[in-house]
């Protein structure tokens, strides 16, 4: 008894993601179908033990399927998923290519599941920065509005992709041997630097990254006052993406509320306890589901406002984790026909 | 015709960076005297070409002396430089040990030199985080005063000392050769990683290099009124320290404006041109004595505030180059005793 189900992207190193995380968390799957594109298809990739056959896309692709995760870039999603919600399926994808769109629901399990119930046959995972930080802000938003945020992100260079981790495993060993550093993927060395860049630029100053940041927010939350900036900041980590966050909520919000309010809050972990050098770092997150909160502080600019410091695998948590655990929401409020 | 000038702590590695920074800035020296502990008296090193003997500091080693720069670590300032002060030198000292100390000042050569005026013997270099973050907001705050600074710290292991420096280099060569990581000077590590912890932890959970930054921006601004927060967090890189910071004003303050206020501020650097890759980074500022600032938008949740992203070198400007330049603005100034 399991759904049929697609994964786009599969041969990819978020769609390694995706095998993993399905296989970890026991999805129910019937049947699985691996799709790449032409130059993968043939290939053999093992899923729960058993041999699958990759296979190229093409328009009857997904005939009968119930649930399709793309785990594509934007162009591949913009592609297919729309041909793959006109055969009946319900799309959870992990590229940005349709987050903005007002559609699309754009859902956070934790956050807003009740948002998947107006899908037209796409739901959106959101950009993977935006996920550590609303969950772990979410539990405080219900009992206490925020009202602005202010976040710096350390994020790792998974986040751009896997040749993005070798560029960074290339520069350590030509740091180590003492060779010439070179760099092709990001427009300056990261090993060793932080750079203060990510994704494209936009008139107004800000990158697509930071913008992304605030549009997300607004959606998921359902509220466009809250007022927001971010400054997104690309640091030489291979996994895990470290937020510093500044909130202003609508009444006082006292640290010890707050993390009361964290401990029995679902997809969060509190690690706080400064002087046992207790607090969430990328390494303590990577290879977790969660999002880990610490460093809960007053804002000392802004009494009864506080600084956070969070944590999550944007690999999991912000990639192949969410995209699938909107797939288990849609299940367990029985919002997608019976498994067959 | 030059100064009779003592360096303490001439045989560490904030020591060679003072000898080095006094040679290329020709500073006026007519004597030098080197100073360290009973271990490394009677080693030499080079000044300008001579080999100088390093001797141990005795009660009446300041005999004479008019400047006695502090390459030291606290406990050895706040034992020596009152004993240097009595016998008559300027103390510039690089220690934290007097910076919150109210009768001596605490010096930004850009932005507070006529502080330096009411010294009583012993005068303070500021926290290296909090001197790039000033020499930038100066020149903002003079034409329309900051009234609140939110501030991200990316900040590289040598403002920990030179044995952080090869701690990080120990865990990349482990993580190359395939090692398990080892650590021992931070708490966790740091490779990879990034540890929002800098200096040790205070009850109201912030930490104390947080609170110094808060501190220090007051007591520098001489306006205890201005809202502070920061969040410091040590990121994998050897040497520059990056902020982000998000900056209120009285009125508002426009990212063109600041930008032309900034391109005429002493010792400020302006690289802001996203589109094209422009913008400070660690290694930009390595090796130099400048602030550089870039990423000058406006605070999308606050309208007329500003927020930037700046980068200094720590072991420089955030160092030796400032307490230097504390003694240079006393001579321009005359405000020191005539070199002999």
């Amino acid at each position: 008894m399991g759904y049929r189900v697609a994964l786009v992207g599969a041969t990819g190193a978020v769609g390694s993601e995706f095998i993993r995380t399905l296989e970890e968390r026991r999805f129910p799957v019937g049947e699985i179908h691996f799709f790449a594109s032409e130059r993968s298809a043939g290939k053999k990739l093992r899923f729960n033990g058993d041999e699958v056959t990759v296979k190229e896309l093409t328009p009857d692709a997904f005939k009968g399927t119930q649930i399709a995760f793309f785990a594509t870039e934007s162009p591949i999603s913009r592609e297919w998923a729309p041909l793959a919600a006109k055969a009946g399926a319900v799309v959870c994808d992990d590229s940005s290519a349709f987050r903005m769109d007002p559609s699309v629901p754009l859902v956070i399990a934790e956050v807003n599941p009740e948002d998947i119930k107006w899908h037209n046959g796409i739901i959106s995972n959101p950009n993977c920065a935006i996920i550590g930080l609303l969950v772990a802000i979410n539990p405080l938003h219900k009992v206490n509005p925020v009202k602005r945020i202010i976040v710096s992100t350390y994020q790792s260079v998974s986040g751009w992709g896997q040749t993005a981790n070798e560029e960074l495993d290339q520069q350590v060993k030509q740091h180590v041997s003492g060779e010439k550093i070179t760099y092709k993927i990001f427009p300056h060395q990261i090993a060793f630097n932080v750079l203060p860049e990510i994704d494209s630029a936009m008139e107004n100053g800000y990158t697509k990254e930071e913008w992304k940041m605030a549009e997300e927010t607004h959606k998921i939350l359902h509220d466009p006052g809250i007022r927001f900036t971010a400054t997104c900041a690309r640091v030489p980590v291979f996994v895990g993406h470290s937020e510093a966050a500044t909130l202003e909520f609508t009444r006082p919000m006292s640290p010890k509320e707050a993390r009361e309010i964290l401990s029995r809050a679902p997809g969060v972990v509190v690690m706080d306890n400064l002087p046992a050098h207790v607090y969430p770092d990328a390494l303590t997150a990577t290879g977790r589901d969660e999002v880990f909160v610490g460093r809960i502080r007053e804002d000392t600019s802004n009494p009864g406002g506080l600084v956070i410091w969070l944590v999550s695998d944007n690999t999991r948590k912000g990639s192949a984790v969410n995209t699938i655990q909107i797939a288990e929401e849609m299940i367990k409020r029985g919002w997608l026909k019976a498994a067959r």
